[in-house]
């Protein structure tokens, strides 16, 4: 089993590109705009603990304050790399507030204190332990940022009492928790501050899981919270995607940094069954409403996809975890797949709006389509959306976003590894390592490593990628290109062709048969209204014929024009007529990076088209 | 504008053939099965008006008398052929009950005398004129058949009743009834006691509809009952679709008692609307569950089609009346449509269970398809049931085909029509007509009509029909061969071709883009697992090659085999892969008649397959 480091944010910086200019939108909107509407929605003001039953503020939920420890750990990621004071006083004020209002006993949640103060860790649904996880990433990001510990504290307290109640005394009415999350939070905790007490409670809720007797019925059953098998026995994604990948994050740190095997297993298999079964093009899991959930394998309609943005963020997690602790480059494929389709996908261009759901398919005559968390929310699901009663997603991509640096690299005494192309400049364990590029708009990387000599350096072939060149030379190891590095200041440039392609899915994916999906690097690309004055229903792409590419400033990426035809219309005026009748005319299909839909508007939009 | 007279029942008898059978399973087997259902489910037993709040008798539904109507109606159409004492007695017995406990001012309702007698007329959907509207068809059936009129003196006392607080009080909640019906069954008993008060009264229901103010919020609303326009002014078919056909086939009556060219109009435009954008192949309307409803043109989703058995024979009651009001074998093709395919799809082959729903696809992994209004019923819809909660279809299905012989042929002073082909033996006003034929099977009719010398005979063309040769001379008259007859016994022989079609939709259909559906003479053929070892999802038909026909006994008609290719799985592993790597083998996809599917227990089902 490997055990790659990965390159801490500390020591690397986003340098310029398409990252670059994602990480300013974040840090000048997308952080102000979530917060402006967590203040609006009361969820900022829930931190006073002073709503009562009749008063006039919103009642709290009881993930609300997940919510706003997600928006903390974005502000701690972006004050990592960035001096902005009104974000360091907010964070400052929201930890003053946790501490006045924590009990003596380390206990902290808004709503079990101000609402069902007698219910405190009887329902395993109640997502204690999973706001308990997301304040604990916070409080590292924060410390990692700015070397404050006072919320690690806090926490560590906490902690103790969850321990206390848990782990001694087992005085709680569930012993794992329904949503998952506190496990890969007690190992990010673990690594900065190294104590058994931290690694011991994440391997419990591991251990326990599968022995809280769940219900059966319903969607609302033991699989949907991946209670159905002990964790080490478990072989396929199932249940809540997000739940399940945030689980399957904490079992790949709980490899990490325990070594078991047992637990390798489980998390490979379970990977496969994502990837090879489970997963749409664009990286979205999940493909139900039903439970925000995964279903059966090959089961992904792209009209009802749910795919919600925070599982393509867990599964990136997964994914990233993986890539460090096997060498095979299918897991950093599948950290590229998400973080350039499926993650940015739930963020509007100009980074105020936000989708929950990612659909592969818009049909604005169907109106039936709905989701299963945001009922109440005022804007049909077609349309991006400042917030959600749900809003688990907006602060999650704003962290993911503020975070992209920690994706790039890795390393051990011998070996460089670069996973992700991301224009960037790294420093770390006597390593200089400066990535240029324009990826994924030009295919050229240029990587000049120093203080490495004599190490081997591995840039990942991207999965997708059908040919490349490397000015060096290098063997391919799983995915890899493995080169030595043989000089102090070494140079090299890989170029990957960007030729558009055409992909189908596997065939036993119903949704998908006899259609074709247009990747131009790892951009999956779209069709909206827009930009074609035809019903998309209607098209028919010619696989045949190439596909024109030009940059646009607009996605900050290259747009396509791709050959195909329409059915027209039969003068016959019969609704049903000879096949042989049939007649086409050529067009031209304009698409758009996935990425890019639902920003001009409310719109028809496709992924797969009839070939 | 025309003027043809049909052939009544009691003027034709079917002799042989796929009719025949459909006959004979209907009165030995069906009408029995749906009277049992009644009698468990409380339904005849409701006549007995003593239903209480705390009593063991199930609680009557204020659609129940029209069940029972239909079911009586049904049992006149066999009585009128065949002797049956059993059912005999038991209509008699029924018409005693109806004769008990109808009130003295001629109001007879089972859920408005035992439930709610302090709201009679007063709410606009509690169906109390549709039920009355099949209490006069069965009463007008069970005369023609038996020469009994005692059910038309019942009726007749309570029609006096709805003149006098609907036309002449004004003390009614509403003013035209939410569930046509009512129009027609008047208009039905006008041509069998042509009194103007029947004929008056469902004019002024046809007049004041688009009156009464309906809420337009929800799918509740003004069209849903068609109530959104003056008839006169209707262009297209809105609304719950069982509701829409109805009162159409009321309009239809209409123009042909009165005259009414303007209502002339709605009612082709209409049709026009219906076959042009909104119906099934198979000729299902009302494609949504929401409502039962019409939703917009080209709207036909095949897997969630609702397409209500009912809805179907409506339709069929309406293109019936069209076509003796203006020579156009479009209705008589509207028809053949709904008879061979959209109607008995409703009922299984052995007679006993029946579809409320007939989709166009069953996809059995989506469990997620359900039906609005028999939610609470024992089995999935992709099974046929005994009985439905809201079990209207059953009988109506039954009377449909009790009653087929009316469909037939339709005739005037000069001019005999032949609209259907079904072996039977008819006389009508001095003429003698017998139609021999195997149709659907092959397409051979022969036709032997004597005491028309010097007359003209119509056959139907059908719409569907590619060649066809004739062994006489004829000329083509809006898709009727015009035939003089020029002999005492004349006869004649119609050859259809009946080479298997594949059938393209109007592009505008989303659900059907770049597929093609498979028919042979009128019947539409679908394919199911029980016959084909691989997904249909993965089919893609070769519509270049010839298919092979077999005659199946099983189905009492020809069963095909179509030759087509699916996408064999990559051997990659890859959930996605280059286009370029799809491999297809060939496959030869056994298909059966349309009407026939979901016989053999339940299965993935599919109708339109990609080409």
């Amino acid at each position: 089993m490997e055990q790659l480091k990965k390159v801490k944010l500390s020591e690397i910086d986003v340098t310029s590109g398409f990252w670059a200019q994602r990480q300013r939108i974040n840090r000048e909107v997308t952080v102000y705009a979530v917060r402006d509407r967590y203040e609006e929605t009361g969820r900022f003001g829930a931190f006073d603990f002073d709503y009562c039953e009749g008063s006039d503020k919103p009642r709290p939920h009881f993930f609300w304050d997940s919510d706003v420890a997600k928006w903390m750990e974005s502000a701690a990621f972006i004050l990592a790399k960035n001096q902005d004071d009104e974000l360091q006083r907010q964070v400052e004020c929201l930890i003053d507030k946790i501490e006045e209002h924590q009990d003596e006993n380390g206990y902290f949640n808004i709503y079990h204190t101000v609402i069902e103060p007698d219910n405190r860790f009887k329902d395993r649904d109640h997502h204690e332990l999973y706001c308990l996880g997301h304040l604990i990433e916070a409080a590292v990001a924060y410390y990692n940022a700015t070397g404050r510990d006072r919320m690690i504290r806090l926490m560590d307290k906490y902690i103790d009492y969850v321990i206390k109640v848990f782990m001694k005394d087992k005085s709680t009415g569930f012993s794992s928790p329904g949503h998952e999350e506190i496990e890969l939070a007690l190992f990010k905790l673990y690594e900065v501050r190294p104590e058994e007490k931290y690694k011991n409670l994440a391997m419990f809720f591991l251990n326990e899981r599968g022995k809280d007797k769940i219900p059966i019925a319903g969607w609302c059953n033991a699989k949907y919270s991946q209670n159905h098998l002990p964790v080490r026995a478990q072989r396929t994604a199932e249940g809540h995607s997000v739940r399940a990948n945030y689980l399957y994050s904490g079992m790949a740190d709980a490899v990490r940094f325990t070594g078991d095997a047992e637990m390798m297993e489980a998390c490979k298999a379970i990977f496969n069954d994502t990837v090879e079964r489970k997963m749409y093009i664009t990286g979205g899991v999940g493909s139900s409403n039903r439970g925000e959930a995964y279903t059966t394998a090959y089961d992904l309609p792209n009209d009802t996809a749910y795919a919600e943005t925070c599982a393509s963020i867990a599964l990136a997690l997964f994914a990233n975890r993986m890539k460090d602790l096997e060498i095979d480059s299918r897991y950093a494929d599948t950290v590229e797949r998400e973080i350039y389709n499926g993650i940015i996908s739930g963020i509007s261009l100009d980074g105020r709006s936000f989708f929950y759901e990612n659909p592969l398919e818009i049909n604005l005559a169907d109106r039936t389509r709905h989701t299963s968390v945001n009922e109440g929310d005022r804007l049909p699901i077609t349309q991006r959306q400042l917030n959600f009663g749900c809003s688990c997603c907006p602060p999650n991509v704003t962290r993911l976003i503020a975070d992209i640096g920690e994706y790039i690299c890795s390393y051990d005494e011998n070996r460089v590894f670069v996973h992700q192309y991301i224009a960037s400049s790294a420093s770390f364990a006597g390593v200089q390592m400066d990535i240029e590029t324009e990826y994924p708009s030009l295919g050229e990387i240029n990587v000049c490593i120093a203080g490495a000599k004599g190490k081997r350096l591995y840039l990942r072939i991207p999965g997708w990628c059908e040919s490349f060149s490397l000015n060096v030379p290098y063997k391919t190891v799983n995915g890899y290109a493995e080169i030595d590095v043989d000089a102090d200041s070494f140079d090299v440039t890989l170029s990957l062709d960007m030729k558009p392609r055409f992909l189908a899915a596997d065939p036993r994916v119903r949704a998908d048969a006899g259609k074709a999906a247009v990747m131009r690097g790892p951009l999956v690309y779209c069709a909206e209204c827009a930009d074609n004055d035809f019903d998309l229903f209607k098209v028919r792409l010619d696989t045949q014929k190439e596909v024109a590419s030009d940059y646009d400033a607009y996605f900050g990426a290259p747009v396509l024009e791709v050959k195909g035809s329409v059915a027209e219309e039969n003068t016959l005026k019969a609704l049903y007529f000879p096949v042989a009748d049939v007649r086409e005319r050529a067009v031209n299909v304009k698409m758009i990076p996935y990425f890019g839909f639902a920003n001009r508007g409310e719109s028809d939009m496709r992924v797969w088209f009839r070939y």
